[in-house]
């Protein structure tokens, strides 16, 4: 069945998305209200996804879904913040069925639940090309305590969430060009890739601990080199010290050049940050894979030896 | 030339946009920071332009600002809201041009220094279809005096801001389907479509004065009907006193039955508000076009004599 009316399939399917949200004013007005949590700020981001940039052109909603809410929430954990809400903009073709929008809307709801992160409103728009969604997060940190990406002080350790390179890992798998692993290791990366888990609770966790935090999206190289460049520092750091996860580990044992997909690849949504220590009781590992040095501003990979190795390409960049 | 580096583009032509705001940490972080005003709560809107959906697939990108800030400050003046700033996410085609950036970044930063509404953060992304913009525009009002479309009183006169229609004449216009009218009268209408005024100032007199606001950006008889709908009462319309520029004037003389684009057509931007009476030294114009009646929720269109219209299509709608 197609669509045939905005205004419906927005009462429809996105109004109870809205739940807990007074602000939201039932989605019915030309804009929400919001206002930080007593003693807060609200700390602001936008990330938008595109049909076959982001995600496989033929993704599922539930997964279109989950690179939409995870990479924003991402973006909200590196700063420390406790998530409040959104606003979503849909630019969705025009032949888009209702199925589709119902199927996308119902997997939203499992995330705006799961983070209590309700829709405060947004715009719902069809576009000749490929579907583009876009969101703008909010969340509240303490007065003045959101976490940067200057912070970094000489002497911190830097600290890795989770494991990275999955995500690299995991668009090879989905694109099913890693048929020489075992399936259970397909599945598990290509799900990494698909699904973000964004380090919402650790990065909350890291406010007046961490000196600077940012989220690993665009390849872990590139994104310390954001950190190091605006704290003025150099970042040495261990390769062998960076956690993988068992699959990924299997893959590069036997693909060692693969190892630069970890160092350089996106879509990990794992924080790095630097400090003197990390939270206790976190809900994720936490690694340490180097050092915050005096030096020009960059990041120095070293292998076990201490020689530096090469990075030929940092990271993702959409204009490269 | 082309575009090889999306940080330097967000350095060179958009970090300088972000002037006069703290919070936006020199678009250099994950997120902003953003607070109310003292005694206020935010008001948060989010509009997206689609090329060739709200504007034309080949225009200039100053117009292509014009449409996406006009259309976000009419929803803050909707609300009565006071701007403060706004994220941006710019889905570009591939093949974009860097001049072609750079003229939207500087036709930006002539909105942002007219409004003082500076640029918070976003993100920039590539598209292999057509151009998507998308902004989340940021205003304050006082603590829970934001005007809603909920709030219409049977007695309400309504009134409108400007004049309507020609947004809808004008994209006409625009592409050169008006050529009986007279030169300057299609750029003068031209012009109504592609640069919308948002009557940011007319909005904030608003405050304590309106019972409902909205901006008319999908026509007259739907907007409105989003009014009526929402507060639960009627609204009766008397076509003769919607006001007209002198060139749609001209227009509906020799055409009456375009008077059903000044209905139903959209990209006005004007403001349509309810209430006892008007605010004091406004700097547009305004009518009173009908009032708020009891009765079932909808509107009622009156020719001169009293006697009732039929609207045949009530505005736009991105699925119809």
């Amino acid at each position: 069945m197609g669509v045939n009316d905005e205004f419906d399939l927005i009462h429809q399917y996105f109004e109870p998305l809205s739940a807990g949200a007074p602000g939201a004013r039932g989605l019915l007005d030309d804009a929400a209200t919001l206002s930080p949590s007593q003693g807060c700020e609200l700390v602001v981001t936008m990330d938008t996804v595109v049909a076959g940039v982001h995600y496989l052109a033929d993704e599922k909603p539930t997964n279109i879904v989950a690179k939409l809410m995870g990479s924003n929430l991402s973006d909200l954990a590196a700063m420390g913040a406790t998530p409040r809400g959104f606003t979503l903009s849909c630019a969705w073709p025009k032949d888009i069925e209702r199925d589709d929008i119902q199927a996308f809307a119902h997997a939203m709801g499992d995330w705006t639940q799961a983070y209590s992160f309700p829709l405060l409103g947004g715009d719902t728009v069809t576009t000749t090309g490929n579907a583009v969604f876009t969101i703008c997060a909010f969340g509240d940190t303490p007065l003045g305590k959101a976490i940067s990406r200057n912070g970094a002080k000489v002497g911190d350790d830097v600290y890795v969430t989770g494991s990275l390179g999955d995500g690299a890992l995991g668009l090879l798998a989905a694109q099913k060009k890693l048929s020489e692993i075992s399936e259970d290791d397909q599945t598990y990366l290509a799900d990494r890739y698909r699904v973000p888990q964004p380090r919402v609770s650790v990065g909350q966790s890291l406010i007046g601990l961490a000196n600077a935090c940012i989220d690993i999206s665009d390849g872990l190289i590139q994104d310390l080199g954001h950190v190091a460049h605006a704290s003025n520092v150099q970042i040495d750091l261990q390769i062998s010290a960076i956690p993988l996860s068992d699959a990924a580990n299997r893959i590069i044992e036997s693909n060692p050049e693969m190892m630069s997909l970890v160092l350089s690849g996106g879509d990990d949504y794992e924080l790095a940050f630097t400090g003197p220590s990390v939270p206790d009781n976190c809900d994720v590992p936490i690694t340490c894979i180097g050092k915050v040095v005096d030096g020009d501003p960059g990041v120095m990979a070293r292998a076990t030896d201490g020689s530096l190795v090469e990075i030929a390409k940092s990271g993702y960049n959409h204009f490269a």
